[in-house]
């Protein structure tokens, strides 16, 4: 047994790391003081290579061989072997793709990604495309050489995807989203738009105590979490009981601040519920994809956090604490407006109907960047006549095009689509748990009790991990493969109860 | 040159881990969840033992032995080369010292110290010491063992004194704290006591904001530090621009939060001293001892944050952000009581004058420990009988005796005597500081003006960092070897003001 101990030892070494460098980050983006930044940045890069070297070492190596040929002896459960010789599989594919990327590659990437955030932010604040074409032109040429090295079959897109999306394919994506972009079209032209509810500004303590409530009400123990704000909201765990969210306030759309608590808990939900497992620390109790994890921050904010039950529920409490009286806000009136919906030009002020056509608008355009049949001559005019198709809007500067989003200055490309991906695992999932428990909108609009949903997704999906790639766990749970029209069937449902 | 560039580097490296290392503490006392505190242990453990492999790996070896065979051919300054040839010369013996220690020991002690906390707690609360009597013995033969395994010439104290205080012996303690006991003794009876002229309890918030004006008063750049609370105030340093000093908050006794924000921020401002040196990082910007480190905190808190200047010109900012009419704290009572003294049982309520002697019974004890004169046994009546010769006090019970502090139960024997180097230290320095800066009392008084201490402090304490030992540097700035007459003068001076 002291190979399989010896095992278990360094691997949790590796997550002490892990959750350290989560700690650097956190630290960075919540509380450090502001001439801190760069010697942080030197202090998270130091780490990530510590973690790297760790994992790809020699002495893991002959860790995971020594267990591997001990395996069959070893005096464990069946069921434990099973769980074992899975976990040793998943981490050979990732130590072998992890040594894949020469050192030169991922060197370049680094140095040509990090000037390229101050490029693009410039570019964008003098919504000018043409400042910012030749840095990405260079990281394109860096990022189609990534996907050589690592090798694909059919394109270079899914060398990328693999690293977000573990098994899924860009064919298969695009059929995936064909069916879902005809019905949002449409959709999005249905849909009615509600006016801000609120007649003033809601101070920020007011709205922090609310958010409070909520992260616990959904399920995460009071002395596990954190809530805190930032720039950007974000989750992160550091540690079995140390999950950290954070929102953010704006005193004239406090809902905003109560959505990003909903979208964060749910993500926290999950990796509180992968630290459950009694296999934990372990490279199964990881989540299973970018697209799953995003699947549960979209079900409490989307399928949860915009339901009647659900508002039902917290209307005395948000009257309450944010110090309203219920004739200055209309429960009509406030619950209209957390479904409505209104297209914009910018992705991340987009609602549940029409995020998924910026990311479909994103996907088709950087698939073909990469496949290298789109130039970067070319890029602004197709976003824009796409933003034209989609939407009807005219882009009027590139700032609120093609420059808007971050991520392809960072080097992410295969990492939009996870998050329309989540949103169609988010409807099918909560299709199938609602199916078996008449009784749950009951239990939220009556005593604010989400128990039965925990505990579903705990079983169905926090306590296996990353056992099953996401297509196959998405199959696992609801018996088909990933399905758009449960997300489709959704959103008409929500038209019809707000347009009534 | 790339010998040395290897070495730079290796160096700052550590330098990231500890930093690393001292946000984990930091977390950890200041905003970690409660349930997140047994795996925060377990990161702190693993960091640190990482830690110690790179400083005493055989790549540190080379890369020191290759620096140092090109040292006399690098393309440097002379000065630069005097200072090079100290910094290996100070990590040459760090080194040595670490590597002194077997590991068995090493492991022995932490298992040992790690559940001493709890039985050292646990009798402090049944007031029985001799529930933690045989810890404290195996901790004794171990420490002894530690000594043993360090070497010493005259005495095993002085192998443990060289973990917080270069180059001091026990025999030279002895002689200067004789002299200062025998002075501190009849002060400590002659001294006033006043009462708590504080007519009501006073909001955290109010205090808060005090004293985040203070720690920037005081030299502290806004956007290099922060202030937080915690249970035990303390000052840490997690990047050249990531200084943190905590307090907290007694609504009673609105003074004690920022006598903890004038320690802390001496702490803070030498560390922030030791980043400005143009070598930083470095073996030799890092603090002289912890003997030097606490001359600053005591500088700060006492020679400046009790003096008559410092009330004079802080005294209305204080009424105004405590929200206090004058009439209500009329100037001499406040000025009066930050100066009171009176005997307690207790070392951490214990004023400027009798700490010391608190100081002085635990060296005396401590040292008897080591050398095996004084056995577990009779240590609870030695401890009672100094009490009553020193304090004229009657020990009731081992809870305010023998048990109070925590330090036995950790390990550390050797640390209490840098407490009161550190106030003699700070008075020597401070007398001639005063000496050629006649003006610094009126710039405090009229301007809230330190500028010319900091100047001073950097010049003549921060900017040598561990170039020269603690004895050799006050010898070098004052011109004398450390001497306890400063410290009474100063507080024979303090006297004759506060009782007139």
């Amino acid at each position: 047994m002291k190979e399989l101990k010896r095992y278990k030892n360094y691997w949790k070494e590796l997550v002490h790391l892990e959750n350290t460098l989560s700690l650097l980050h956190w630290d960075l983006e919540v509380i450090i003081p502001e001439a801190a930044r760069q010697e942080r940045a030197e202090q998270i890069a130091y780490l990530s290579t510590l973690y790297h070297e760790k994992f790809i070492s020699h002495e893991f190596d002959d860790i995971i061989a020594n267990l591997t040929a001990s395996l069959n002896s070893l005096d464990i459960s069946d069921e434990e072997r099973v769980i074992l010789k899975k976990e040793l599989e998943v981490l050979n594919y990732d130590r072998y793709r992890a040594k894949k990327l020469r050192t030169e590659l991922v060197e370049e990437l680094a140095r040509i990604t990090n000037l390229a955030h101050g490029i693009w932010a410039n570019a964008k604040q003098n919504q000018n495309f043409s400042e910012f074409a030749p840095t990405l032109q260079k990281i394109i040429l860096l990022i189609q050489e990534k996907a050589e090295q690592y090798g694909y079959n059919t394109e270079r897109y899914d060398a990328l995807l693999e690293d977000y999306e573990i098994g899924a394919k860009a064919s298969e994506l695009e059929e995936l989203f064909k069916h879902l972009k005809n019905s949002l079209i449409p959709l999005s032209n249905q849909f009615p738009t509600y006016p801000n509810p609120f007649l003033k500004p809601v101070p920020k303590e007011l709205q922090y105590y609310l958010c409070k409530k909520i992260s616990t009400l959904l399920g995460l123990p009071e002395n596990s979490h954190r809530l805190d704000t930032s720039l950007h909201p974000f989750s992160t765990s550091i540690g079995a009981n140390d999950k950290r969210i954070t929102t953010r306030f704006d005193e004239k759309e406090p809902l905003s601040s109560l959505f990003a608590v909903l979208h964060e808990t749910g993500h926290a939900l999950y990796e509180y519920g992968l630290s459950l497992s009694k296999n934990y620390p372990s490279p199964l109790t990881l989540s299973a994809s970018y697209g799953v994890h995003e699947s549960q921050s979209r079900l409490w904010e989307n399928q949860i956090g915009r339901s009647r039950p659900f508002w039902e529920y917290i209307y005395p409490a948000l009257l309450k604490e944010l110090n309203i009286y219920h004739y200055d806000l209309p429960f009509e009136k406030l619950y209209n407006y957390v479904n409505s919906v209104s297209k914009s030009k910018i992705r991340v002020e987009a609602d549940q109907v029409t995020y998924n056509l910026h990311i479909i608008l994103r996907f088709e355009i950087e698939r073909e960047l990469i496949k290298g049949t789109l130039t970067i001559k070319d890029l602004p005019e197709v976003w824009n006549t796409k933003m034209k198709e989609y939407f009807d809007l005219e882009i009027k500067n590139d700032s609120e095009g093609v420059l808007q989003d971050v991520h392809w200055s960072g080097g992410s490309f295969g990492y939009f689509p996870t998050y329309t991906l989540g949103n169609i695992y988010a409807a099918q999932l909560f299709h199938f748990f609602l199916k078996t428990h008449q009784t749950f909108w009951d239990d939220v609009r009556s005593k604010g009790d989400f128990s039965s949903l925990f505990k579903w997704l705990n079983k169905n999906i926090y306590s296996h991990g990353r056992f099953f790639k996401p297509k196959e766990l998405i199959k696992h749970v609801t018996g088909e493969n990933p399905n758009s029209s449960y997300l489709e069937k959704y959103l008409k449902s929500k038209l019809r109860e707000v347009s009534e």
